[in-house]
């Protein structure tokens, strides 16, 4: 897997996902923004990481019981120890809504393992406390029930869905308030840049709009409009 | 189309949506409450206007393309610039939530032109700094992709389907935090008139729920009740 | 109906939603959690309390009509009356989000006649004012409509079906942010006092991990924990 | 309850559900056909008969085990043996679709007893033997698990929901290819008159439509196509 | 609007919709098959033909009453006298179940008039007398309610929305037991030239993968295959 | 992996799915019946064999490309050469039903090569087609596109979740016309031996209720009724 340039997770950091799927759509990806997954804390929900896979499969009543949690080798408990600092993880749910993915502990003890965030298409247990830890964490919501309950821990480390979006090990997703969006690994140095100089754009023509501009060869920008922006960039760098 | 009775806007900012929902029962009809569209910012989200429609069908790769948004004729960028002041756009997006009906940007230039509020059944994209702009915003949460990722804007002023409910352009509708209902234009007048009146004699009643009397005999009123009201509404007119 | 032990609803109060799961899953009950039914007011959710049901089918023109709830006699005008002091009003909604289940002025009554919470798999009307009742109220989300919109209310006090889950009279309902569960009334006893011990244990645990310790041997503990733990325990008891 | 005109049933069983839909959309009824239920055999299921309630709601662990299903006095055991010679079995399933409402052995049960019919907002177990039974059996197609793996029986003959509409114990059921309607009991004997005289005209119109009149002054009748009915309804006749 | 090539209906009436939609897709269109249309009778299904549009959108109850169908101006009933014999009555349904699009007497006058075939997103009214029609006819399912139950009809000729897909006026749907694709017309001529020539390869590679060859190498073809391919087709044409 | 006893798949082929999940339920096992995966031919669709997995995940435009088809090692492909004869190809499809997971060339060949059955809760491509290859497949309806346009290939031979239940390499499933059900290997040859029982009780009692015995006493049996079905047995077994 090929290194990501060095300022690429600093960047996207700094690049908001409505940005980031345009990027994209321009580049031929319509299916890149995981669905259902929303902030639990909107003030504390940015991050860019690289992805770390986890997957459920529905429940099997041998399977799915309290003491297989105690098994280290269990793929989400594992997870939990296995994630290296700095990555996402990410939770295969298959959208279920009947049980949590994580709860409390173990959001507490990623956050403590240096985990940049939780993404899942399913929901947290005792979700107050997990916001309260501090990771961004998104998810579709909150359910009392332990994830046995209603599924078997798969595997880690393998492609999965989530909300409807494949995500590959080493995929790059970027969360805000709207919510997540996947970026395939090999277009996310370009994504980065390119999305970078569309938000000092938009800084502008959203100015433009306020002052009274029209949409109409504002958004998007005409020559005038460009010639516009140069200027104004120009004079923002004291160039 | 008819004029509206010049107070019927201003006494509709004034009724509860639940309040309109009853009258409109009354007079036969059940389904003029659009599903799935709650206040971005529950703080500013009381609204009466007369509709402006917008209506999106399902994206077709070689037409839903960046490039399409920078045709003023496009319906959805011409809607922006045309809708006349006052009025509310209302946008089907046939319920999916996969892309944003609109973005910060244009809803900044809506509130520029004087629109009075968005109601839509899909998501708006960069929710947060929409809900910044200060207009009343309905919509069924946030999604960063933009519309054409999903959509085709087909036309302006026509009848649509929004969130399950006929809108016709004209029609009246109003907002607070319980949602968006929407008023046949012809009977708004009617409506408006009643539900004031309404408002207040549930201003009473609730007043004696609070008091201890039982439901029973008081919502609805019975003979008694209703008398009590009359002298209370005496004294409070001060007649 | 056997009583239930005297602290068992106090107990059950200080107990989270998450660990009566995990009591009922350790006794084999996987579908306790009522499915979309969250706190209007997560600051004031938490109750535990015995079910008194009400039911609703699908609505019909001819009976579904504001007439009807003038009728004492009528199942949700009459629970509103009937329902004991300290019960928690459980209605079945269908999952319907067209139409909402209560709205204030009822739920001001039921706070009135000493109501401990109320739960619907339907929304509320003029949800606002219904939180600022003050009761805890659990519901999916607020429609304008009157529940006769979509609804008849069929009758009280039967075995019920909210959120996917079986409502038996008499079950005890807890609820917290993350919602309810369901214990049925004949492990009430046990799981309160179990639930109460397990609660105690994870306090214990949490702060092994906020203080470094890894997931494996801590949650669930192996031995050593479990020593550890006994005797934090026995520091704290004083003992 | 009082008797139905002594035609009524023979009338509708020779009338088609289109017919009955619309003499009850006349009367001001949209919501009375029963969604996602379709006949096991198109060949054999036209009946009209009186409405025999059985309510599931969710399975229990503890309540819905193979053991229950011994019991005379659970509800959908008696049901069966229960049920009135001529009456139809219709079944509220909450649409699930994951287990069996019945299977061949109480299908044939029915059959023997004289049921008119079973119509259920779930699957048939083992649902080409029941189609072989030979009873109209309108349901939302197989499943092989039985009832208790996701139902218990709640009660027999209360109003239930079935397929998003409300059937009371009594209210008349008539099935056809398209599926079932519910009549209120009320007005069955006046539905029936005036459907079997909508029959009549629609024949003719068809007629009309074949011999390639348009559709317009036809269907609906105007004046001049409703005096060919006269003439045609006379001669017919051998008036 | 161009005119289509003299042979393409004629064309695309002989290739199937597995393959037209893989020619669509080479062309980069992922979204062009609709849903949840099946044909009413796989035995007559086979169709090719140019768009003309339906739209309905929610009910009204003031403008949905049996009344407004004898209004040769009111669009479904218009619809059924103005289509252009040929081409294919499209009806945007929105997906809804409760409601048939249309019964079995419009489908007959459509058929004397020279309709080419009924595709619709909701269901048909008395099916199996619309089946024996003869028109190939594509729905999802039966529903006795009319339309008007809840439907009103906005408009025709205009861009809609059918089963996920957009379909403007003009464009070539085509038809088999697999459903229906919608072939922008722009596109029409080159994907039926296309898909012919990717027929008669399926032809050949089908017989080949009958006789024992892997699907490696076969399916897609390699250099050895496509060269097998030419000798047979050399062959087969006589040269 | 255990070997399975000599006689389980053979004596499972006779035993029905019915029968299968009650001695399933009866083991505590509640979800094991793969929703929405009926048979595309009823007259051909028994079989019991192992389960060989294939997995996919939400498409992306430069990985679901045409061109990835001719990979031998695309796990869609390779599937289709690397199963063992006798084993059933499950597939997962995530319920999306907008693609085919398989069509009729992949199916011809997995017939060559003895493939016993094919179960995706997925569609097929030209179904027609794929019935008439004479496999048993079970699918959720038909679909023209091919799974690239949604689907991606994520790898075999790994646990896959497929209507809802969890799918291990090596379980065995069983189909009939009421769909498929899924044992635990480990618990296969059991149930064989108790289904088989089971069937031959069910066929006495069939009997019994034909000849007009209640279900009361007979189904589930008593005491007499089981002696009744000692007697039948003995008698036909000639002993």
């Amino acid at each position: 897997m090929a290194a990501l340039g060095k300022d690429t997770l600093s960047t996207l950091r700094g690049v908001g996902t409505a940005t980031l799927t345009m990027q994209l759509l321009k580049r031929g990806f319509r299916n890149v923004f995981i669905q259902d997954a929303t902030p639990l804390d909107p003030a504390r929900c940015r991050f860019a990481a690289e992805a770390y896979t986890l997957r459920f499969i529905p429940m099997r009543e041998d399977l799915s019981r309290p003491e297989v949690l105690g098994d280290p080798e269990y793929p989400p408990r594992k997870a939990i120890e296995d994630i290296p600092p700095g990555q996402v993880m990410v939770v295969d749910c298959r959208g279920d809504r009947r049980a949590g993915a994580l709860g409390d502990i173990l959001v507490t003890r990623l956050s403590k393992r240096g985990c940049a965030a939780v993404v899942a298409d399913g929901p947290m247990r005792d979700a107050a406390a997990v916001a309260a830890v501090g990771l961004p964490v998104f998810c579709n919501g909150s359910a009392a029930p332990a994830s046995i309950t209603v599924h078997f821990g798969a595997d880690i480390g393998r492609p999965i869905a989530c909300g409807g979006v494949a995500v590959f090990p080493g995929d790059v997703l970027v969360g805000d308030t709207d919510g997540v969006v996947v970026i395939p690994r090999a277009l996310a140095d370009d994504v980065a840049r390119d999305s970078a100089e569309q938000e000092l754009l938009e800084e502008f023509l959203i100015g433009r709009v306020r002052d009274g501009h029209p949409t109409t060869g504002t958004y998007p920008p005409n020559e005038d409009t460009l010639a516009a922006y140069d200027a104004w960039r120009a004079a923002r760098d004291g160039t």
